[in-house]
Order: C-alpha cells, then structure tokens, then sequence
C-alpha cells in the first residue's frame, strides 16, 4: 500500500517508523517528495500543505493525525467524497483527561489566588469549598468531553456537560441545543470547552457566553483557538466576570509576541500540550484503520463532512 | 460533659455551634475564660495557648482538632496518662488526597516550565513522559499517606510508599524501615512527604535525601515545615539535583517576609491549606469520640505517646 505523509509540521522519520512496525508493506511518501501521484490512494495529513490535497487524484482515504480535522475539511484540495478519519487515540485521550484534571483542580484549589499571594509575600488561607460544591460545565461530550467528564465526576466535582445534538452521556446531566446551552452555561463556576470546531461553534466563547456564566468564573479552553474570541476574554476578565482562563490553543499558534494573554496575571498558557499526538502510540491505531480500509471493512472514526466533525 | 477549648486560631464560635448540633449536653469553654479547671475532664485543643494544659487537673482526654499532634505532645503541662485522640475526618482525607493529586499533576505536566516559557514569551510543546513512566514516593502511610498513593494509582502513575514501621498497603509496592528509605528515595521521581513529625523524621528532607533522589527530581512537602531542611532544599534547586518544589508547609509559619522561598521560581508555596480542619465535617466525629469516651467505651484514633503519632 502507498499512502502520502502530508504534513510539514510533524517528525516523518519517527511516524514512518513507527508505521513500518506495524504495517511493513506500507510505503510511505512525505510530501513534497511522494512521486508518481496516481499510485497514491491514501494521505496521512495534519495540516496538510497548501495544494497537496489537490495533488493526488486517485486518493481515496484520508487518515488525520491528530483530533481536529477543521482544516482538513477546509481544504479546497480535499475531493467531496473521500472518507476522512479522525485519529482516536486512547493515549491522546488519558493526556486530555489528565489536563483537565489539573487543569479544573487547580481552578478548584485556587491556585491563581495562592500564586498572587505568594508574590505578594501573604501567608493566608482562603476558605476551601468541597468538590461537590463546585459546578463544572463541559462543551462537547465526543471522546475527549466524555473521558473529561468521568475523570472529573470520579474527582467529587458537580458535573454536567453540553453537546450540539442530544447525546446521553452515563452518569453526567446532559444538554443539548441551544437553549441547553444556556442553562449548562448558568450552572457552570468552570467552563470547559472540548468542542470540536465548526461554523457552528467558532466564536461560542465570547462576551454573551461570558456574561451569562455565574460571576467569577472560569475557563478552560482546550479545544480550538477560534473557539474564543479573545478580546471579549480579556474584557471579561478585566471586569471580574470572570476570574481566570487556562488556555491550550490560541487563534495563531504560536502566540505573536505581542498578545495580552503572555503576561496577564490570571491566564495560565500551555502551548497546544494537551493532548500531543505520539507515533508511537498512535501508529497501531492509524496502521490498523489502513489495513481495514485495504480490505473493504468499515472504518471506524470517520468524520461526517457535513457536520465538520 | 463539659470541655475545655484551648485554641486561640481556630474560631471558637463556629466550633461550639457545630458541636452542639451533634451534641447538646456539651459545655464548651473557651481558653482563658474556662470556670471551674476542675470540672472539666476533656480539652479540643490546637496548638494549645502556654500553660493552658497544665491548668486543667482533672483532664482524662484530649481530642486534638488537627491530624498533626507533635505540637500537643511537646506541652509539659500534658499529663503523662492521658489519652490524646486524632482528628481523622474523611472530608480532609478527601482535601490532602486532592492537594496532592494537583500538584503531583502539576509537576507531571511541566507546568513550572511552561510557567517560566509563559514568561518568556515561549511558544514550545514540551515532550511529554505517560503517568506510568513517573514514579511517585510517599513518604507516609497512613491515613493520608494511603489515601494520596491511591488517588495517584488511580491516575496512573507509578507510585510507592515508605512507613517507618511495616505496613502493607495494598496494591502500593511499600518499603519499611532505614534500608527501605534509601530504596524508595532512589526510584523517585517526585516525592511526597505525608509523614508524622516525630524525632525520627525531623529533617528528613535534607541533603543526603536529595542527593539520593534522581536528578532533577521534585518534592511535595505537605507534611510538616520541621521535615524540611529548608537551607538545603534552596541548594538543591540551585544545582539543579531537585527541579522544582511545592510547600504547603514552612518551619516558621506564616512564612517570615525576608524568607528566600516567597520569590523562588521552582517553589510553590501554599499557606498550610492542604487539608484545613472544617468545623463542620469534624464536629460530628468529634462529638463521637467525646460520646464513646463518655459511655466509656475503646477510642479510635488514639495516639500512641511513646512513637508520638
């Protein structure tokens, strides 16, 4: 099987690797270098290069190596009826979970607040509300929104969670639509976003969502950086709306140099380090979608284009 | 029943309200105004005011209202015989379980090095290590100790523990004894301490414990501020032999304002706020005791004078 590597972004040499071991027969061509383009009918793509797509006429899977796929799909390159998969990786998954694990633990624990005490040399305990007293919303309940969800519920925390169209999650309430939205919103003292990214979900955090949410809240956004609109963020937070953002994504990633988040004393930046996609662990998985794809079986992870996810 | 109330910290008021809600025949008298000394057989205390033990002749128990005793141990005006109980409230087992679950995360995740790239303006994904390539040591296996080896198991993390005595936890490798120190101390990559202070782990986190951590190790010290030899922990982090430490306890409490841990970049500091005694939770376990004390029944959580835990 020859399938493209496109990607200028990711380690080719650690992916084909890592793909060799479980699938031998794979010949894998990173782009630009793939050679003769019709004898290639599967691209494994993560930002893929502007025009690649278009390049390769007989294509006829595309594998995304990573969760999001926004721009994948809006490759002009990519043909209409492709199948796209997203990568599912139980890895990736464990790494988001435990992000915001930490992430809504140290929102719960009042880290911002300690971390100004101490520069401000001030030994002072705050008073500590219980777990259960905090009510955590979640945007998106796929994968990841459902494995934050648990991981936070295990850890006493008021959870409920939100998704575009109705989907039951075990255990955690759950909302749906627009009108869910607003009463996951009213009910969340930490808000996070796990959406994947849509016309329909770019921009939902910003200044209406923000004023809607109880006083003092927090975000945690790491889900895309076109999700937040980033001035009405700092708005919120210069008018103590809300108390805090940890932030995973930005809209251009890296940060310019020159962006308020940097310094802003209750933003907490990690650099797209959520979830890292790993070759190592997510060869087997993209290795056995190949070989289902190379013997006519369906393919789980498949991405509804209409949809955007 | 009438108690005497030997803290001049923790609030009186709210301490009286939540006791008589579990116990209305209670008569609570606050230090210094107590009556009648020799009318009162049981004392709550918390770093107990000077002279205030010795003034009570008829004392037959006392409960103390935090899970550390060495304070209360070290009075001279404590009886000999006299039986002290522990507090063990589930709601701060649940507290210092989560404390530590963020900042073992907390260090799992880089978050002092994405800190110092947030503040030089650094947009750079970090590799990232699996919880099961982290091994975490608890020194410390007791109630808390137990509880926070669990809670990091859970989370995946490759974790052990160490109990001067023998004690088996299961599902947690345990180490015992000097040998057994020396054993955990080297297979630890962050290294929690949750032990009692005694004479025998006073300054237990010192040089020689240092150097026997792999490189670039990092402590939690949620123990006591006497555990720590706080001059050798800065050299430590000066040579780069610990990465990085979080304190929720200090020798001098509140830390002094001329201390060279307030302004350190590889220190967290969190003002004694792990596990805070909460009037609430602790009044009915309290009442309880001082119930099956009353009726004359076996006390749980007594402490054990002569091994001063």
């Amino acid at each position: 099987m020859r399938a493209a590597f496109l990607s200028t972004t990711l380690p080719f040499a650690d992916w084909d690797a890592a793909l060799k071991e479980h699938m031998p027969e794979l010949e894998l061509r990173p782009w630009p270098g793939i050679g003769d383009a019709d004898a290639i009918d599967a691209a494994l793509a993560w930002q893929p290069p502007a025009g690649s797509l278009a390049r390769l006429p007989k294509l006829r899977l595309v594998h995304a190596l990573g969760a999001g796929v926004e721009e994948l799909l809006a490759d002009p390159g990519l043909a209409p009826g492709v199948p796209v998969v997203r990568l599912v990786d139980p890895s990736m998954t464990r790494a988001m979970g435990e992000y915001v694990q930490l992430q809504v633990l140290r929102l719960h624990r009042q880290d911002f607040d300690y971390r100004a005490q101490q520069e401000a040399g001030l030994w002072r305990e705050l008073p500590q509300p219980a777990p259960g007293e905090r009510r955590v919303g979640i945007l998106g309940l796929g994968v990841l929104g459902s494995e934050a969800a648990l991981r936070l519920k295990v850890l006493g925390f008021d959870v409920a969670g939100w998704s575009r169209l109705e989907r039951k999650q075990k255990g955690i309430p759950s909302f749906f639509g627009k009108d869910g939205l607003a009463a996951l919103v009213r009910r969340s003292d930490i808000l996070v976003c796990l959406l994947p990214l849509t016309r329909e979900t770019e921009n939902i955090l910003d200044v209406g969502l923000f004023a809607a949410l109880p006083r003092g809240a927090a975000i945690v956004n790491c889900g895309r950086g076109a999700h937040l609109v980033e001035d009405d963020l700092l708005a919120a937070l210069e008018s103590g709306q809300l108390s805090a953002a940890v932030l995973d994504v930005a809209r251009a990633e890296p940060l310019p140099p020159e962006h308020g988040f940097w310094s802003h004393p209750r933003i907490v930046l990690t650099p797209h380090a959520a979830a890292a996609t790993n070759p190592r662990t997510a060869a087997p998985i993209v290795a056995a979608a190949l070989r289902r794809f190379a013997a006519g079986n369906r393919l789980a992870n498949l991405v509804d284009r209409a949809r955007g996810y």
